[in-house]
């Protein structure tokens, strides 16, 4: 099917920013989920949130439907085009507006990554705290609902952003929110965008709070005997009120993989990785608090660091961890989930699921923002190995019903993208219709991103 | 207009619980708002879910609508009843399902207070922090997106809720959310709910984050000479990250009526009510952070006390601002509005309403949640005093115009309700389409609470 056309409108307004080229729709087929790619029709690269009305204008004109591509970061295939779709690759719109020290928050353009966000805020001795792991892009982050290691202390995408600029499926453009800290004006429109996977309008601007880079930054790993013991240690510091910065969980089998792919020599056990926040002193009773809690629960020593370079590196080791998982198996692919489930249930939840690894067969590293209640399973499936596919199919399900039956959620931080719809109509089986009719009101020609999110 | 058969079905389903009991009816026909009272056709008093949905299906039936009552204490009249309306009282649905320490949150039904929640809260340690003032029902709170004086650091009920029982227009019982401190899973229904002012839902039962009680709370008055010199503090305090849990102006005309009301003897002259939560250290090192930057900016001495009947009787008379604005002049009534903006603009916002008060020659003291950029005026209008009235009228449309100009709110925390419908189009005139489409499409025959917060 062609659409000669439209592409032609595209050409004339974005001249050599719409392109076909087959290199460029490949590139944009596929995300870094496990999920099957499918190449958009097109794709165009606005500069402004102008262009971006003007292109999905056109789009509306000739019913053709739109997916938005950021960096490509996302784990259930939101940025996979449906078929016959066009892709709008927001990268060239990576303009920093401003950084409003007063304030502490910012305006960013939607292609803005957060390491770029970092690298100037930190020139003004503020950070951006949301860290999904991957250079994702904020506009992708925003509409992800992203969350990620920092989360336990700085919330998620939802407790960020004060303000979003976006386009409707109609080519309005529209400005949620207020640059005020709160707000108590109508409805709130910038949560219903966040998270709504570019289902809805496509965001463009977002106006961002920032935070004052921490006097003291320490941070710690702490091996553990037992998966139990690290859980355990983790609900006794949420419920002691330490207000721990990053609580993360590396399970053996991603220790292993670590020390594999960075050259490391970790104890083989599972492990948290901490960061503590604060003036020194603030800092240094936080550290005093969690290595009371710790000496009950470990026999290991708790080795913490206020260096920055010892930091990264730690820091360097976790976020690699989806890289150290693909290395333990040459040709193979990673199918990575993840479930969130109340604090009180973690402990039985992680055991539970480690178990269904084991008894599948499966290498499967673990690691988890288990501050927040949530970890991810990292399945890694040999190329062709069909029976260990369908094993891994079968603990996801069995993550997904365990995780909804604890009161929990099919996905704390990747989203429903194409993967996770079943599991959004069993989870939320009484409200998936009142999402629908919300799609159907805002978007009633399904133009925006189809195919994902619901059933 | 006489709507008998519903009348007779209510009574078959609830019995002594439907009402139009003349005194009933007056008293669920006004809030604490200014706008004019609209006694409703009758009163409901549902003891859980179940019984709403049933009284909900009545209505739509008979196509009558639907304004839910709580504790009475909205201020822009949000449960104030349009004509022919019934009322579904939701104070005997005040049941605390459960306290659950080791998540750290509770369920409780939605007529139950924050009093209440709070007493019960703390025999386990634990509290919920926000705090608008009034002793109002924690389902009315979320409906009108509550916030105040911990909202600083703790955030507003956006924040602070997991998830949400609610009753749709239609009488289906859905549940938003889930039990998790996070999730990814679908448009977030939660945050559309909250704030929506019982258009779109009646909210039946809520899950809340709670937190642990601090070891240490420490409170302090600080006046200064200049109101322009109360906010640069604030200003100083934010941009250092002091994580300060309320920050509170009274201005010279509110602390006046607080001597008056609670014979007490503050120095007459604009003052900050602060409070500082952690461990005894981490409150230490707050104080004399916060200290260092007074001596910059006052001439008078910091009290701060960590007795606790010293800080009871601080907070009580901050609490008692409006009784107090009240009693000012003998019958008199309050018009309360509040706005908020960027924290930069709240010097140059404070004094401009400040000057165009004087201007107009209202009595009119102003209180605020200055660490959110958000303040109330109190405007005390005597009985009959239509000048008054017109001129309190412009001061709140210029207080408006001057917040949106500003990039802040029409209000922080107050709500639309009937009041700020038009301060709504004119701040969202973009998003109140969709807000009216989403209206449209989970409430089609507009019985939930009609009449508030669209145009």
């Amino acid at each position: 099917m062609t659409n000669a056309p439209l592409y032609q409108a595209l050409n004339t307004l974005l001249n050599q920013r719409f392109t076909q080229n087959v290199n460029v729709l490949e590139h944009h087929s596929k995300d870094e989920s496990w999920h099957s790619s499918c190449a958009p029709q097109g794709v165009c690269y606005p500069h402004n949130t102008e262009e971006v009305s003007e292109i999905i204008k056109l789009c509306a004109q000739y019913q053709t439907p739109i997916t938005a591509f950021g960096a490509g970061t996302s784990v259930e295939g939101q940025s996979i085009p449906s078929a016959n779709s066009l892709c709008i690759d927001l990268s060239e719109m990576d303009q920093i507006v401003d950084i409003n020290i007063q304030d502490l928050n910012c305006r960013v353009q939607a292609g803005v990554t957060r390491q770029q966000l970092n690298d100037s805020a930190q020139r003004q001795g503020l950070f951006f705290p949301i860290d999904p792991g991957a250079n994702a892009t904020i506009g992708g982050m925003c509409a992800t609902r992203a969350s990620g290691t920092n989360a336990v202390r700085y919330g998620t995408m939802k407790d960020n952003v004060l303000s979003l600029k976006a386009v409707m499926a109609n080519g309005d453009i529209i400005e949620t929110g207020t640059q005020a800290r709160k707000s108590a004006a109508g409805l709130d429109l910038t949560s219903l965008l966040i998270g709504s996977e570019g289902t809805l309008a496509i965001i463009t601007e977002i106006t961002l709070k920032l935070h004052g880079i921490p006097d003291t930054i320490a941070a710690a790993q702490l091996p553990f005997s037992e998966l139990g013991d690290a859980t355990e240690f983790v609900t006794q510091v949420l419920q002691s009120g330490i207000p721990i910065a990053r609580i993360e969980l590396l399970d053996d089998v991603q220790i292993n993989a670590v020390n594999a792919y960075n050259q490391m020599d970790l104890p083989e056990t599972p492990t948290l990785f901490l960061e503590f926040h604060g003036s020194e002193a603030a800092v240094r009773e936080q550290v005093d608090s969690v290595q009371a809690i710790a000496a009950t629960l470990t026999p290991y020593p708790f080795a913490w660091s206020t260096l920055q370079e010892e930091r990264n590196q730690l820091w360097k080791a976790r976020h690699q961890a989806l890289y150290a998982a693909k290395q333990l198996v040459a040709n193979a692919r990673v199918w990575t989930t993840d479930v969130c489930v109340p604090i009180s249930k973690l402990s039985e939840c992680l055991l539970a699921t480690k178990k269904d690894l084991d008894e599948a067969g499966l290498l499967a590293p673990i690691v988890g923002h288990v501050g927040d209640g949530n970890f991810h399973t990292l399945m890694v499936l040999p190329e062709g190995d069909h029976a260990a596919e369908a094993s891994a199919k079968a603990v996801n399900q069995k993550m997904i019903e365990r995780a909804v039956a604890m009161g929990g959620t099919c996905t704390g931080e990747h989203g429903i993208g194409i993967g996770k719809k079943a599991a959004l109509q069993f989870q939320h089986a009484d409200t998936l219709p009142l999402m629908k009719q919300i799609k159907q009101a805002l978007d009633p020609n399904d133009l925006l991103n189809p195919g994902k999110l619901y059933v």
